[in-house]
């Protein structure tokens, strides 16, 4: 399973403050705690940093590669901030976050993926805009695959995100993403997933909850990736604990561990 | 979704103590709390009374219905038992839990499917013993499934319960019972399942939050019945959550009343 940390992202108002003060301490230290935490990845995100995304995404790769030795996730819709990022990246296949099907997205963006033979973030998404059914869906899964297997990449290395939708504005919005889920692996058995949680739950209370519970129930169909605070104990605990039910944790050491550190 | 409140057991010590003192009033409220928490049918088992268990299940079915006129589960492996309660049913279609594919049990009990048109709980289990792998579970079920058709019975009448079995000492125990959650559903879409849940976390720490955790990786699938503890809010909560979730919650009321009860 693929855990993307999410934190470095400057939509959050401390990391937005650190970029804009060059504070390696602070950003450093968030990268640290998401790899103890048992992030895979370490998403990096300056995208509303429109006037110099470029400058900060550089900046912020070499200072992240100064605390932890993770690939990265590099996170954005802008082609030039993607391509200084992916330039600077020294551990491991990076992850390009994220491809779609909308026509010029995907001639911006497949020239970096050949380049550094990045894993990629594939939204079931094109120029229609955003699905809603797994119908709907798979419609783009099937152009988005062709296409990408024609540009040379590899099914390991596709990160499908079917895109959730909030369950109070669409009753079906998260049977329709296991749907999906299900749908996608009969068809492209070696590819992976990816997803982002808090939209599930949007509108309603708790949602913390919702979202835990949601990554409960795409593992139960298969998902094997997320984007997301490692750091969040209960949402950690909630993944190693179905790992163990589902028969991906030998001797079920993981949990017990998890129990041990006081994640339930 | 069907929730068999499972307290009515005399392998609980309040209620062996009040079976034998005869004490309805304990029972009673035991029955009234569990419908009142969500239960739709409750489970009467009385089977470790074997000296006068006939007796008692007649005492029992009587007793649980001078107070709640939900349907019964009749629970026994003795057929005199199950018959002596079935006899009494008065609220709606009873349940008999549970046939196997154990030829003797199977003829045993039969004939009381077919008297009182029951809904039937069949275990995943034949002379054999108990099934390791998915395959062993469906090979069961086929079997199970073909001799109930030819008694008459309808799929909808139908609750495969596939036995699980505990995930400390086969690792893969928890995604055979998905396995066959969703191979069952293939092949005969109008069953429904039925599951006990505490075997699943047996030798492991923390055991509550492994069970509920395993109701929402099964639900995800396709398990629409469980037996469990209604009174227990951590589990009733993440069953409105997860039934939220899934799109089985028209405007996400349940989930919201849930949550203004308190149960998160």
């Amino acid at each position: 399973m693929v855990i993307v940390g999410e934190l470095i992202n400057t939509s959050r108002k401390a990391i937005s403050e650190a970029v804009d003060n060059k504070n390696a301490q602070v950003i450093q230290q968030v990268a640290l705690e998401q790899v103890e935490a048992g992030a895979t990845y370490i998403d990096v995100n300056c995208g509303n940093k429109v006037f110099d995304e470029v400058e900060n995404m550089r900046w912020l790769v070499n200072t992240v590669q100064e605390a932890v030795k993770v690939p990265l996730c590099i996170d954005s819709p802008n082609p030039l901030a993607l391509a200084a990022g992916l330039e600077l990246v020294k551990y491991g296949t990076p992850m390009i976050n994220s491809i779609t099907d909308e026509s010029s997205r995907f001639e911006a963006i497949i020239p970096l993926v050949q380049k550094y033979k990045a894993k990629i973030v594939a939204l079931c998404m094109d120029d229609t805009g955003m699905p809603d059914t797994a119908a709907d869906r798979i419609r783009v899964v099937k152009s988005l695959h062709a296409k990408l297997t024609a540009a040379g990449v590899k099914d390991d290395d596709i990160y499908f995100d079917p895109l959730v939708k909030p369950v109070s504005s669409v009753g079906t919005a998260g049977v329709e993403v296991l749907e999906t889920i299900k749908l996608i692996k009969e068809q492209y058995p070696q590819v992976h997933f990816m997803c982002g949680l808090s939209n599930v739950s949007y509108g309603l209370p708790n949602r913390k909850y919702l979202n835990s519970l949601f990554v409960a129930l795409t593992m139960a169909v298969g998902m094997d990736g997320y984007i997301l605070n490692p750091t969040d104990k209960s949402m950690m605990g909630l993944i190693y604990a179905a790992k163990t039910l589902l028969g991906q944790d030998e001797y079920c050491m993981g949990y017990i561990k998890a129990h041990r550190k006081g994640f339930y």
